[in-house]
């Protein structure tokens, strides 16, 4: 069997959240203003109470309200995919299995938690949404998202990303999004930065700020959604993990490494959080779960495990994360998605605990990957989620040394349709690391 | 349940053949030096033995290889859709599903008859195919299928897209692929368009003169692939609608009425042939079958059945179909895969014995359907798939009227994720009729 499908009834009704069965315990976000705890008040100008109940919850097991299953059921449960035309050709002796979240009708994992999102704030009778993109992949998926709830999006897209992604733009627009690419001078945080640098190429700490200042700016009329790094976050896209979970249970397997790739870690989180449970739980002690991120960008490897703010300007709580500095420009690589300065706060604290490794792959190895991937199991992977096929190839010929039968388990987090000036400019041989 | 899916053991083994069912024979194709029925021999130069053979075969099941399910397999089978959302949105009381064929590597239907022409032509040890290609889905199918079987590719691809959609070339470059700009300098047939219009857009019928140009200067090393209008295509495509007829089955449904949009016609015949046994035989003598085509290049609708060539510059053999002409040049409309100037041999006798109807949507319509299509099903359509849409859409409205509840069944045979250029004009309104 080459794709392992659960039917629409089989997909889980309830998201976990790692937050109660973190060994150490999350910092809290701490007020810039203070250095005291965050008042969760004060971020009730952004987010709906439901998602900030969630962001502080230590309730492992959340239900997933019905009206959210009837959006996923568009296109999840996703297919778990063996990958064995890639372990052919690498004469690995490791079986290696994918996550395909490229299936979304956004093409990414994103939608897990922008259908989420969107719906608590439709809730709460909120009628606008402001965000970040960076590659597109979460501002395309916030815009499908709102559709369905009568929600109107405002879309700050990280300028490189906007002048060399412009199907990203038109397909926002496409589902009634509006797109503004960042540094802008509609806000004071991107006239400020477009004052330093008029050729500014965006970032998106700059993205956010962006965003984060429109939404306080409108009395109360617009919230502001963050597709990474937030503690609901991770919890949206833990349905990927469980999904696989149960995946691997009808094929009477359980991966040996799990492998995503990183930016501000929902990706990696979705994948792997409902693995680390069994992890610690010491029910699967054994089994690792590693981070890739960017050589360009590598918070979790080279960053520093301290406070620091979620976006450029300072708008935002302090996070205690893995960080790079939030005044980190980090060069244009092509995986517009990695390129953040922070990680999220639970993965970060799972790194300090050493429960998941993390290691970084360079720009030029990343497309390789890409690219024999795409001649062996045919699918033409984004940038982002190549990082993750790097990994596992890395994993794989590691046990074809020792000869060790292992299972390596990815997440194929989207697909490159909209990426393919990448792959021109690694196979032109312009790409730099 | 939203999405009907079929296990990989359910996938049919067999395809169906409709030349075993033709109430009117299909007439032979001609040699133009002779005006008799063209010799097998002779297309030998071009084919390999096994796809002839099924080119001329009146037997109604054919065996598919394992070789070719094991590919099949990456992607198949396809998921049966249930349009729920813009059943709502219509208003209708019509069921509306779509067998979504977008899910392929390639984006498309399309590799259903590549793989099917790769393998055969690696089996008798070609190590070359030249093909053409309009807007793009067709080059990048059979790039995707021929690195399976060692096999190079030489696309022509229609300039209008080669120009206008980059990304499909780097995709063919990314299976390996090798992309002409068409009409090239490389041939007799090219150099003879550009000396007349050294700025002709290009059209299918001219990459088509080129390919078999190429092939037939190859002294047998390099054969030809169409990817449409030959009987052997409308064979491999059938697993479409013998699919969707598992799928129905698994329902309890039938369709009423079937609609699929035709450029050269596979695309149709996939899903349509298998539901006219059931017609020919008597069994569901009341289900319509619809072809829908661009008003701009109405081959059906405003052809005329007769011989003709199925290139530009007269290469091939005569066909008997309805045509515009093989030295019509249809406008550059965005579905650069409907612009075809002829029609598959076995629809175009299906539509003189008025066994099918067909029909034609404007440009505007087709994106205005589209449109509607991504934000109630969130799935962007390629735009000949849209015509699809537009089909279905007309469809339901007139069961609205009616107040009959039809069950309409339409193929969304490729996703537009490659064409959000053509959504960018439709938005900005600079599309035209």
């Amino acid at each position: 069997m080459k794709k392992i499908f659960l039917s629409e009834s089989e997909m889980p009704k309830q998201w976990y959240n790692l937050m109660a069965d973190l060994p150490t315990p999350l910092e809290p976000p701490l007020d810039p203003s203070t250095n005291q705890p965050m008042a969760p008040e004060k971020l009730a100008v952004l987010f709906p109470h439901a998602l900030l109940e969630q962001e502080m919850s230590s309730k492992r097991w959340i239900d997933i309200p019905e009206e959210i299953l009837n959006i996923y059921n568009i296109w999840r449960p996703s297919p778990l995919v063996r990958a064995d035309r890639l372990e052919k050709f690498l004469d690995t002796p490791a079986k290696i299995y994918f996550k395909n979240e490229g299936v979304s009708p956004a093409g990414s994992h994103k939608p897990n938690t922008a259908v989420a999102q969107v719906y608590y704030n439709a809730k709460e009778g909120i009628k606008k949404l402001t965000t970040e993109t960076g590659a597109g992949q979460w501002g395309s998926s916030l815009c499908f998202a709102a559709q369905y709830f009568g929600i109107d999006v405002v879309v700050y897209m990280v300028k490189v990303s906007y002048e060399g992604k412009p199907y990203r733009r038109v397909m926002m627009e496409t589902w009634g999004g509006k797109v503004i690419p960042s540094p802008s001078n509609l806000t004071e945080s991107g006239r400020n930065i477009l004052k330093k640098d008029p050729n500014s190429p965006g970032s998106l700490g700059i993205a956010i700020s962006e965003a984060v200042e429109e939404a306080l700016g409108s009395n109360g009329k617009a919230h502001y959604a963050l597709g990474s790094v937030l503690n609901h976050v991770m919890i949206h896209q833990s349905i990927i993990g469980l999904e696989a979970q149960k995946q691997f249970e009808k094929i009477g397997d359980y991966p040996d490494i799990i492998v995503a790739s990183a930016g501000g870690g929902s990706n990696f989180a979705g994948l792997a959080f409902p693995f680390a449970f069994d992890k610690i739980s010491g029910k699967k002690p054994k089994t690792r779960l590693v981070a890739i991120e960017p050589s360009a960008c590598p918070s979790l490897t080279e960053g520093k495990y301290e406070y620091d703010f979620g976006d450029t300007a300072g708008f935002t709580p302090l996070l205690k994360m893995y960080t790079l500095g939030h005044d980190f420009v980090p060069p244009s690589i092509h995986s517009g998605g990695l390129r953040y300065h922070g990680m999220s706060p639970i993965v970060s604290n799972l790194y300090n605990d050493k429960l998941i490794e993390a290691t970084s792959v360079s720009q030029t190895d990343v497309f390789k990957a890409a690219i024999d991937f795409a001649r062996t199991e045919g699918l033409i992977a984004a940038p982002e989620s190549a990082h993750s096929i790097a990994g596992a190839i890395r994993e794989a010929l590691k046990c074809k040394q020792t000869g060790e039968a292992k299972t390596i388990l990815f997440n194929l987090s989207g697909h490159g349709f909209l990426d393919l000036g990448s792959y021109q400019s690694y196979l032109e041989g312009k790409l730099k690391d």
